[in-house]
């Protein structure tokens, strides 16, 4: 390894301008948290008390199902994370790095990915041989105790995650000073952001009646070629699978502020119940920010384990059952979100009795626009949601 | 299983328009092909001959690298495929109802992903227990068989690929009727189609000097919020890792018909490289499309194995390489496009040497914004860059 010790130091930058940066209210905020948190140790230093932090525990144990909200949410347990601790100093000193590493990308106005931070802070620690990191993967559960400590969103603290997604339909608003409108946007759509906060998008003008969320970005096509969200007027998103964070937030701000109806439309499989179980009721792993995220009035349209009679599909089409779906979707069935709802148990027991599952591209083999022209106007029609 | 036999019927479909369907010049050319492959079998069946077609071979003895036009492309060689061989048969077959698929598409105006299409076409053949296609990894080579035997593209099959990548820039171009200003495309920027053919694109203005490519999306985002393309006026994109056809398609039309030279920011590291080598090249496996998606006149702009010293970089940002970087690193040097230029030869020998690889992000352990306010600036000035 033709590596020579180095020490980190910052080079002199050429600036494009060197304007000063104009924080948002959101920002001064965020920011004040993030030198509270450093206050707080400070003082209890200066009383000669050992510093800690009290991190919100954010183990399967403190995660419960808040029935009235109708998502998921954290609990109030907290871990204490103390520097004099042989076994909690680093993660203590890594949680300080990280608040601060944000801080920096607050005062500085920029944003940055999960990756971006990690090498941001990694070095090695002046006269030792320890990394500050060894692996991302340390890096990341930091970042979320940061957050759920702040009581911050990821993309408060500047953070940003993938930007995967797209959106059309009958909506106008602005970003980052363009005004986007979502009717005109051709063939290809505007990619949503990664992040989706009112400092960067604002609503101007919505004449939606809903949102219609399709998992895959090729079933999105076929509903934006057939200018599906132009003859039922409304806003066509899709997620690229999992809908990366920038989705969930716009899908849960669009929801909220402009109270539109959300519909998804994802394979009748598992992963596409999990991902309608994510959208509605939040994540468990991300419970601290569903508040932000989760959209309990979320409606499943399909596909449905019956479609399989209701729309004539042919034997073909069907997909046989793997061991992990079946194990999977035993999992899904017992959620408590899932399990008092009787529709729901019908529905992942029909699945499990099919013996096969259904992605929503098996409706081709009806017609190429079946499922814009027939399968989606019948389930808004005949309001046959699953809840 | 809980399927019953059920003939495959095309339900009545309730159309949103029953408008007349408007062929392009493109689409009338490429139904004539598909027409002349099935009148060819109709005529050597009327002479009665068995039936047969001569597919070109796309095995890697049938490619090879064009020195004169520096992409790869295939040979003449081709392969029979004959109705009347039991080996053959069913892939014949396959053929036909592929390009039967197709012309059902152009017809109709439409277009499908490669999944759709296995959807389309699969069946039980009527009076056997036989499926048309068991998976669609049958189905996903014939495509590519009768994209090769019309010489069109899969796009101008109306099949298309994922949507993935996004573009902001100094750009006006049409999409489908929309008028897309791609310098006033906020933080998310415009979502490169996956069919970036003439008749769906058609450039209107452009402004800019060159075009930025960048591997992901995080890096891109870097650029677009320090509006890097504003500074230094030019089109910036991301393919979100290796370039989906879309990507490589509208970057090969930007190239030739604005003729913007082509700057690409990528890891350093064997993946880095191959994408950079599919850019430049084309892949083998898609060799007889290198004519419409290989841009031979791209450059490689980093990161470069040197970037360790002439960044200052710190040992806590390198990644060490792996046995299969190693081995992988080694077949790229070796691949006929790069085996006769020394500074490749050298940069791939400075990567083993140095026995880690390097990502872009890795500079944001300078300052967030070093890639963007000094390292690419930098490159620019000194031209300094890999062809």
């Amino acid at each position: 390894m033709a590596k020579r010790a180095r020490k980190k130091k910052v080079a002199p930058i050429r600036r494009a301008a060197d304007a000063p940066v104009k924080l948002t209210d959101k920002d001064k905020k965020t920011l004040k948290s993030i030198v509270g948190m450093g206050d707080r140790v400070v003082k209890i230093a200066g009383l000669s008390r050992a510093p800690h932090l009290d991190i919100p525990s954010r183990s399967l144990s403190n995660v419960k199902f808040n029935k009235s909200k109708r998502f998921i949410e954290m609990g109030k347990g907290t871990n204490k994370r103390e520097l004099f601790n042989l076994s909690q100093a680093k993660s203590y000193m890594q949680t300080m790095l990280v608040a601060s590493g944000c801080k920096q990308l607050i005062e500085q106005g920029k944003s940055t990915s999960i990756r971006g931070m990690y090498y941001l802070l990694k070095h090695t620690i002046e006269g030792t041989k320890e990394e500050t990191f060894n692996e991302q993967s340390e890096c990341d559960p930091v970042i979320e105790d940061v957050e759920v400590s702040l009581n911050a969103l990821r993309e408060e603290l500047h953070v940003y995650a993938s930007n995967r997604g797209s959106i059309v339909g009958n909506l106008v608003f602005d970003d980052s000073g363009d005004e986007i409108d979502c009717s005109r946007m051709g063939s290809g759509g505007y990619t949503i952001p990664s992040i989706c906060e009112p400092d960067i998008i604002q609503f101007k003008k919505c004449e939606a009646d809903f949102i219609l969320h399709v998992e895959k970005d090729t079933v999105w096509r076929r509903f934006n070629e057939d200018k599906f969200w132009r003859t039922h007027n409304c806003i066509l998103t899709h997620g690229g699978g999992q809908p990366p964070r920038g989705v969930r937030r716009l899908l849960h701000r669009m929801h909220h502020e402009l109270e539109l109806p959300v519909y998804c439309l994802l394979d009748n499989d598992p992963w596409g119940y999990y991902i309608y179980s994510v959208i509605k009721q939040g994540s468990i792993n991300l419970a601290y920010e569903s508040r932000r995220m989760a959209i309990p009035g979320a409606k499943f349209m399909g596909l449905r384990s019956k479609d399989y009679d209701r729309c004539e599909l042919t034997p073909s089409v069907t997909i046989k059952l793997s061991d992990q779906d079946i194990k999977r979707a035993k999992q899904i069935a017992s959620y408590p979100w899932f399990k008092d709802k009787k529709p729901w148990q019908k529905e992942i027991q029909t699945m499990l009795k099919n013996g096969f599952k259904l992605e929503v591209e098996a409706l081709i083999s009806k017609d190429i626009s079946y499922v814009t022209e027939q399968y989606v106007p019948d389930r808004l029609e005949d309001r046959d949601f699953l809840d």
